[in-house]
């Protein structure tokens, strides 16, 4: 402001130095069970219990791509919010909504985000518990999520080790093949299509794959990667202080499938897309087979990737060629 | 959708008739400690205690006056879901806010909305405790309160019984007075103005207040009064099952200045405005006292307006002529 300065914007800044920004003016909470900067917030309950909370929010003109239905885009607001708990190990027991709707908006469309959000939350077994409306130029689900948990049970995103293993939940590369066909007019054969923009449309969140991996004891850190694998491990090596070393790409087959298909690089699909829900994570050497098969009696199998290093790169190694993971993916106000 | 009939719209239905159907698209969660029609949503965390939640959101297009400053809106957010909360009775605990940007909003607002969050949790002895941005058309500041309760002193909407004494934790009508000179041009004397205005920039959720009543265990039914105090008393009527005399206007100071000042009635003001955080509630006969000194304690009054009725008509009483006191207010929508 002074010397005539032009005010700088939110999108000059983008969303992570805004949080930062926004942070340096807030009172820490005394003795959070989870840091300020990770996935949900926490606050003690006593006991060794803890209160989960997580609050998001959806907006239509950004964030619901063509063909996406209200009942579609509702449910993603809850799992797009309990995967976020999931990613603690915490299970969701309540969803809440605060709808901002322009005047114009159709009633009957209102009642399928309803529809959605009921099926969102009963998918995972919580209930829709309160809700509101609010008279708003875009349409915006913003959601809020609460569930309960042990303290000593939480998955944080600090806590990596060198020599961990680094895993996830599944393959990526899903979404940003959807989004290439939704946004960019890439094509694909029916079935490939219909499975691929499928990853879009109904996303699921890793809840009982989250609290199976918490129960194990196994995990030493874990988030989602709702902005996307590159996104994740940069913000896992931020919040424990290490690097990672990528053996393995964990590419789903229909992202394969499709950047065989046009040519397109697999590695850009898998590591840089988004809205993906898969839990990133790093086990304790040893205690791999425990978090196996915690994952595997909730029927999901443990996909292996690379290693917990000590110094803070973070690089795809590929036909023994190193490739430095870039800190790229989805981030607001930057798209 | 069938015959050609056109969709109907949000704004034809309004806020209550929408949240309406949207609730019979929801699957109820057993046992609810509050029922789905309150302020806030509660779960029960056993052995008797229960959390308490609420979320809302302030829309700057539609919900930020001329004046107001970004600091001001941010708090503002804080105190509409920490009054909810105070209307059952329930101190907030920690608040999450999800904020909806515009691209080319100054990221200087944003810290000083950062520095309101801050000060309108700490204000009630609350914590900001998580956060998140995302892109959007309109300025969105979606908040999100958390409590904790025993669930046997929550107050809730119903529960008033005929002979109960009404009653208020204050006088009512600046914010409409505010309006009138902040929307619709009227003046007042600098000293007026400025209480009246202060009244919508730096509003007051009576939350000790509502711990008070409620650790007095003489309050029947409770609600907060953000929709204008005809609304509370129509939807306490309705979740209770009675009607109200209001024999006593609760107007304050302010108001009846401004309504001599220009000669608009004053019960207009004191009973369609809103924005306004005081709690209509009701008083067991015979408990009366212990609320009054409950409320003293907290260095509030306690102001008597009238009597719950077993016929359902809401009617104020004066000159010995009964009127009726309409639902009207704020409703989004329909402004």
């Amino acid at each position: 402001m002074c010397g005539g300065q032009g005010l700088v914007t939110v999108g000059e800044i983008g969303e992570r130095r805004l949080i930062d920004l926004m942070m340096r003016q807030l009172t820490p909470m005394p003795d959070m069970p989870l840091p300020f900067w990770d996935d949900a917030s926490a606050v003690s309950l006593g006991g060794g219990r803890t209160a989960v909370l997580k609050t998001d929010m959806l907006v239509w003109e950004t964030d619901v791509p063509e063909g996406m239905t209200p009942f579609q885009a509702a449910r993603k607001a809850v799992v797009m919010n309990f995967s976020d708990l999931g990613s603690k190990g915490v299970r969701p027991l309540a969803f809440l909504v605060s709808l901002g709707l322009p005047r114009s908006f159709s009633a009957e469309a209102v009642e399928e985000m309803a529809r959605g959000l009921d099926a969102g939350a009963r998918e995972y077994g919580a209930y829709v518990v309160g809700g509101d409306t609010n008279e708003a130029g875009d349409v915006i689900i913003s959601g809020m999520a609460y569930g309960v948990a042990d303290e000593d049970k939480l998955m944080r995103r600090e806590g990596a080790q060198p020599g961990d293993v680094l895993a996830t939940t599944g393959g990526f590369g899903r979404t940003a093949a959807a989004f290439k066909i939704l946004l960019e007019g890439y094509a694909a054969p029916p079935g490939l299509r219909d499975a691929l923009v499928e990853s879009v449309y109904m996303p699921r969140a890793r809840v009982e794959e989250g609290a199976a991996l918490a129960g194990s004891g196994a995990v030493s850190a874990s988030m989602d990667s709702s902005d996307g694998l590159a996104v994740s491990l940069h913000e896992l090596s931020r919040s424990s202080g290490v690097g990672f070393r990528v053996d393995r790409l964990p590419s789903s087959p229909e992202a394969e499938e499709f950047a065989e298909l046009h040519g397109v690089d697999l590695s850009d699909l898998v590591l840089y897309g988004g809205e993906e829900y898969e839990l990133v994570f790093t086990v304790r050497p040893g205690e791999v087979e425990a978090a196996r098969s915690a994952l595997r009696r909730v029927g999901c199998s443990l996909v292996e990737v690379g290693e917990v290093t000590a110094d803070r790169r973070i690089v795809y190694v590929e036909d023994g060629e190193e490739k430095p993971i870039r800190m790229a993916g989805w981030e607001h106000f930057k798209g």
